[in-house]
């Protein structure tokens, strides 16, 4: 261990601290909560709320905070510490989570003027699962190494549900040796946590996986919409499709053609689900590491005009797959 | 039977005729070749070719026709007639499967003044398996109706490999009730014969696959790029798409980034597989339909363009995948 | 003369009468209007009505058909002779134009059942002035031709207004020779005559002006709305631009932007001008002919789809500038 | 003005001072060029350079410096002071203007830690010139004005001829008072100094018009090739277009044709001129500009997408109105 410490310096020292006491409290899991060492938790919005209690339900002593004091209340309730900012946290845990709306948010929150790195501990593992630019994730991994300290990328993919049912995927970038450390935590809150490379390629994953989804998504509503006034039923087309090298999720799993399937939003007046404003919000993100990265992606780019277009024509709220709709004559709307 | 005939009219009788005929052949499918009726097979290319020569296989007597008499002498050698012109295959059998590169080729061989129709039978069945306009399909249909004979279309999927292993996929345009007349045919060279609706269906289904295909194609080589400039390794970054939302054919069966995969033409490469020229003629059948029916399809045509340009740009004999090289740096090519 | 007769064959004989005919129409054009030769007008729309209207105007006998008969009506009372069908149109009058809405209409009109091709005389100039496929204006012109008469395109720019005030401009595919033929009766409905090349040119030259037309109109649009965005002020913003490389028609003489023009269709919520639906016909064609003659043509493919977007988004009768409207927030719509 | 000081601030004492000497020294113009007062050049490369020799030439004292100390020689020869450091540049000029390649240039020459806000006087003025994200311009000119000092934003249109001839056009934002101290600057290196509103509108008219710029580029280049393929003589094509509603300064200035112009990169292999590579980084700040700011901009985007093709493809250094070579067949490549 003396070795470790030697090789890994102070930041190494904490990593095996924390490792210790995490596994302390992975024995001890069937004891009561106080046992677990305290876990921070910034952004307490429509995913960070569930999130956050899921945390609570495996016996973790969360520190919380959100920028609006009343998304806090509800955790007070539940026995979570309040406090009044980032730093605040970072002053009473060393191991925090953050899950907030965009780059500037993020950025606000750790480096802001009572952000987290005011009052960070050495060896402290700090986990984004925001879904930002992966080069906004990059800055912050260095400000937070500058401390001393361990930043991780692990944005999610799946909605409200997944967050409350404990089932999201986690993409995960950052230093290997930290990956288990951040999975001890992030097995809480998901069903499947994946190490995808060093920081930033946790959202790099993310935004490339809706890039292509937004994509398919959009190409299986204008193919089948072309296929209907070329006189084909939609449910044979959609089975077609998915027996040959068109198939995709979006044909298969979440066709966007009412009637078509059961239990998908095309089959609810397009509500619920993943809303267009956000994947216009992740294909903005696409957009701009392609750009900095002088990547051409030609659908992608098309797909997030179209997503824009919709939002400025009242989509913004529905479902993505409301494109379909968006690509229907309006008589049929 | 006889109310078939009155209520079927003269093509009725012939179809009754013609099925008698096919049900006697497959009583005696064990017997002598000599025992089935002839088959007309019009346009012996990279496709008819090994099509042609299944049937010949399945003991059915060909009736052969090429516009390059060359084509046709390996068949000669097989036994089969060979003829002068679409005219004389008419003449001599009443059942014709014509396998023809564009429209234009189609219309010459249907209503040329040497076509099948010229001579063709009260009671034919007529089968094109060219991948055309659907909207030239319903004209040929037409033109065969007047003359009392029965027009389906049934464009293929699955390559030249598919069509001499004999496990192409038809799909079926046409009447009902005449599908199981040319599924008897068809399913001695493919192993997946669907019926997808009237006349001009079977190749709507086929171009909206291809043109899905297309667009999940690019998007997969453009995703991967993005993924591999943010630092991913392509490997994992196809595995997490495989397992999300993004995942499609392209990605998980086809997958265009060399390493990926084994066995596709990405690893070879991109040789074999569908050229990209074909796509792009595809993709102009998937436009002009959609221009003729007035529907948006934002990503197919401008997949359409992108292979337009490839094809520009000396890609042309490349499988289709080679997107994922055009859109790289010049340096890797 | 008798060597032209020889050489030009039968059609250059009767080439050679017509144009004495016209010459001595023109000798007496002060005369008369019974002293000039009739013309044949079919297709009394929008803008065949006000160009028939202008060939009466100007002394010509106008022999005049509509598939509706109550577009006829008016002409009746204008001293017009009314006919039954193309073909009887063509019995009676050697020079013919024609002024209809799309290809299949072009196609009966000359090549159907009752079409001027059963009775058209040697040696009669037809010309076409309907916008279509110039792959459809070639054909018309070879089945013209046959019947040893001379077929010309003739598209026009412009809209209604210049059709009634006579200053439309015409485009000229055909025989260099015939231009001048063709010129005299063009110039009665317009002011600028434009000999383009052989037949289907006029098409040409009339559908490639219009796709840069749409592709500048949604690139000023796009652009103006970017910069208000930044804060720029809409008519500064023009005037820089104006000024600059980004310069072109649609930001200097019809700019999208309400109150940065008066007397274009953006000060005028977008009524008159030239609607989206006829722009996204025009696109339809130039994306047609891209298509058939392999030609990449990424933007204005994209320029097609937004117009079919907005048809189905309720702008299809509202001047095509309106893409300014269509892209921004609903809010101020 | 003891009113204006108290008005104004201390800024606004500063500018008063600055006007005072600047009105002194436009007095003593034609007298020797050591009664001017030095004005401070951060990047000297191929448009800083010429730039600041016309300051130079103006009789202007020079306070130079360049990140690559070689670029600074020929300025030292010229009579001009060289420093190590942008922060020393502002010790020694209150007037300060940069020219750098790119954002985050822009960012270290402001921010970094030798940068200019260390060492920035009071109530200097600070000019960028640098084209670069108007949100950028923003922070910095927040950054700028915390330290008491001016900032304004001041992109140029015209190449590297057009700093040599000293006829550059600048756009400029920025407080409408400092205007003229600007001006007074900036006319020894433009012809055209334009205002455009508050701080980042400089950049955000820079951008815009290159946005339509470069579609209407792509736009005449796809449509001149789609005419040559129907049949068009391309310099009539253009003459069509010139006198049409598609006319634009690709088409009428600047045709992308070989053949068609005279004194034009095209007529020169695409030699000279705006190299694509700076194209496709001017179309990528429209792009982060307007995701950003939630701008549909599906054609600007798409040109992005193009221009980045071709920069994959070998395009990088040639004008950009190799879009032409670009979307034509290999074969005439």
């Amino acid at each position: 261990m003396a070795a470790a410490v030697v090789l890994g310096g102070p930041a190494g020292w904490w990593r095996w601290h924390r490792r210790v006491r995490a596994a302390r409290a992975a024995m001890v899991c069937s004891r009561a909560m106080a046992s677990k060492t305290p876990v921070g938790f910034i952004g307490l919005g429509n995913m960070g709320n569930p999130m956050a209690k899921n945390l609570v339900k495996h016996g973790y002593p969360v520190i919380a905070y959100d920028v609006f004091p009343e998304a806090c209340k509800e955790f007070q309730d539940l026995g979570a510490q309040v406090t009044d900012s980032p730093a605040d946290v970072a002053e009473r845990a060393d191991r925090i989570i953050t899950m907030l709306p965009s780059s500037p948010n993020a950025k606000e929150v750790y480096t802001g003027a009572n952000g987290i790195l005011k009052k960070v501990k050495k060896g402290s593992l700090l986990i984004d699962s925001s879904t930002i630019d992966p080069a906004v994730s990059k800055e912050l991994a260095k400000a937070v190494e500058k401390m001393g300290a361990v930043f991780m990328d692990a944005p999610v993919s799946g909605g409200v549900g997944a967050a409350r049912a404990g089932n999201l995927t986690f993409m995960v970038g950052g230093v290997e040796q930290e990956f288990d450390a951040a999975k001890e935590l992030l097995t809480c809150m998901g069903s499947n946590v994946v190490y995808c490379g060093e920081v930033g390629t946790g959202q790099a994953a993310k935004i490339c996986n809706n890039m292509l989804l937004a994509i398919s998504m959009i190409g299986t509503a204008e193919t089948m919409n072309l296929g209907i006034r070329l006189g084909l039923d939609p449910k044979l087309l959609a089975k077609i499709l998915n027996m040959s090298s068109g198939r995709c999720w979006s044909s298969d799993t979440y066709n966007p053609v009412p009637g078509v399937m059961e239990g998908v939003p095309s089959a609810n007046n397009y509500q619920g689900g993943f809303g267009t404003t956000l994947m216009a919000k992740d294909l903005g993100l696409a957009q701009i590491s392609a750009t900095n990265t002088k990547t051409p992606v030609p659908l992608g780019s098309q797909a997030h005009q179209i997503y824009r277009m919709m939002c400025a024509k009242g989509y913004a709220l529905k479902d993505f797959s409301a494109v379909f709709q968006f690509l229907r004559e309006e008589e049929t709307l």
